[in-house]
């Protein structure tokens, strides 16, 4: 079962797909929230389908957002990938790295990217996302996760290298939460149907393929099954240091194959970024460059922002 | 003018003091938030006390809790005081260094804080918070940020240094996202009320005397006027990097005087902290072990759950 939200940004409403047709979800809740997933949404979506009580919908031509409105968070793992911890020259770590990013960052999965104001190295990351569904606070076990985990969904990652490293003082935050920095979804893919993928190996999304492409060209190409920290780990272990909330959403790190790398050119206006995990759908990006609105006069550049000290 | 929230967490209702008395302020908005604030809250609230149509309200006895319900974000800015840098061990940064707080750490001033499971090094920090009240994206010089923010009030950043430094593969998040570490509050203090307090210095908040004490006994003792950069600069920087909604609250940075110094023995079960901001109000926060749920069996400790590695 697939969950979604469709429309314009703001305005999107609910869907469900049964494995056969998108039907509406409206008149089950008015979105795909915290709320609605930590009442038991995912399951009466299920019953309501088994009654057939939700009317067919067709999408054709629609726009998909993000397919959960309005996390309180967007918690991150970084270097969970063994061969990505080596091109971004850092060592595999021993306890799983966690940053945060805003949660207006979030944004549909093709929605068009402005590539920020003063930006130089805007870079991809293709990632396996677990939208959680009920609070996570100390979980005894990795076992546990089961019963927290409302889904799985593609995320992009989007990373301005420069803020992130050299100008962060050493806290990636910086280059992590431009506007439109979480391309997120197509769609909430529930566990079962996330776990039936051909490919898949056992429970907790492991053994996905997930991939990169920038115009085309091949960038990232790897498994969830490489994780250094799997999925029902990340959720114990964040669980003992913060509490995860329904409608919370759980970026598990990405696989090499980054402009970071130095193999690849950071990205430009006029690029098209796809990613892709198996099972869980596909993005596609335009990026443009940034414009000042119009009526809007004047522009400091970022470096000299940056360096402003106040007198 | 002060603008605060009062009753139990989660059914807290908004009250004004106009400099004089208590008023409700339930007749103008459910809640203090970030919707009311960019809808000219504070500018409609000053309009309704001088028409005379907020009710008095007794808050004698009552909880206050933080002064805006559901920030989207809570932005930190870390070493930014050149005598605190010195006691972390660091040099004073060139440019603002940023982390996040998830908004579920957030509660209020004075209530009991539970040191989290498996904490060995829970320390305080006050700081001046900033609340946000129009979203801020880009600004074009630190001037600008007089027309996003909605007022100041206090902030206990507390931290678990053992999970933020030892544990955390350098990224600080880790410790400092624990439940409730986050003491908001008790009000908001508007811009004109916050800089008219004797000793302020113009603008922006500067020239107040922030101070800590740990069972009466003092700790911190510093000025705003020593912030490395200032409310403008930051608000000015961080909308370079990161687009502040209003609700949000931006968190400036502690002076010296926390435990991670050395100079002092981190919290302990049965401690009482308390934290002010001269104009601003003072926070008392009683600190508890943690102790597991009524029916919830078994625990790992964080030591066993950050070392876990999947198989």
């Amino acid at each position: 079962m697939k969950l979604a939200r469709i429309g314009t940004p703001g305005q999107e409403r609910p869907v469900v797909h049964d494995g056969a047709a998108w039907h509406d979800l409206s008149p089950l809740t008015a979105d795909i929230d915290g709320a609605f997933l930590a009442a038991d949404g995912v399951a009466r979506t299920r019953a309501a389908l088994a009654a057939g009580t939700l009317p067919p919908v067709d999408v054709t031509g629609v726009r998909f957002g993000a397919p959960v409105a309005r996390p309180s968070a967007v918690v991150c793992v970084g270097m969970n990938y063994a061969a990505h911890a080596a091109e971004s020259g850092s060592a595999p770590p021993e306890r799983p790295v966690i940053f945060l990013k805003t949660p207006n960052t979030v944004a549909g999965p093709d929605d068009v990217v402005t590539i920020p104001r003063g930006s130089r190295k805007t870079d991809w990351e293709v990632e396996l996302a677990v939208l959680i569904g009920r609070r996570a606070s100390y979980l005894d076990s990795p076992g546990e996760a089961r019963d927290v985990i409302a889904g799985y969904t593609v995320a992009n990652d989007l990373s301005e290298r420069a803020w992130q490293i050299e100008e962060s003082g050493g806290q990636w935050s910086k280059g992590k939460n431009a506007p439109g920095f979480t391309p997120l979804g197509p769609w909430l893919v529930t566990p079962d149907e996330a776990d039936a993928t051909p490919g898949a190996a056992g429970a907790f999304g492991a053994g996905l393929r997930l991939r990169s492409w920038v115009n085309g060209e091949p960038r990232q190409d790897s498994t969830t099954s490489d994780l250094i920290f799997g999925v029902d780990v990340l959720v114990h272990t964040l669980s003992q240091y913060l509490a995860l909330e329904p409608g919370d959403v759980l970026l598990t790190g990405t696989p090499e194959g980054v402009a970071l790398s130095g193999r690849f050119p950071y990205l430009t206006p006029g690029d098209v970024v796809e990613v892709e995990i198996d099972g869980l759908g596909r993005q596609r990006q335009e990026y443009v460059a940034w414009a000042r609105p119009a009526g809007d006069a004047g522009f400091t550049g970022n470096a000299a922002a940056g360096t402003e000290v106040r007198a």
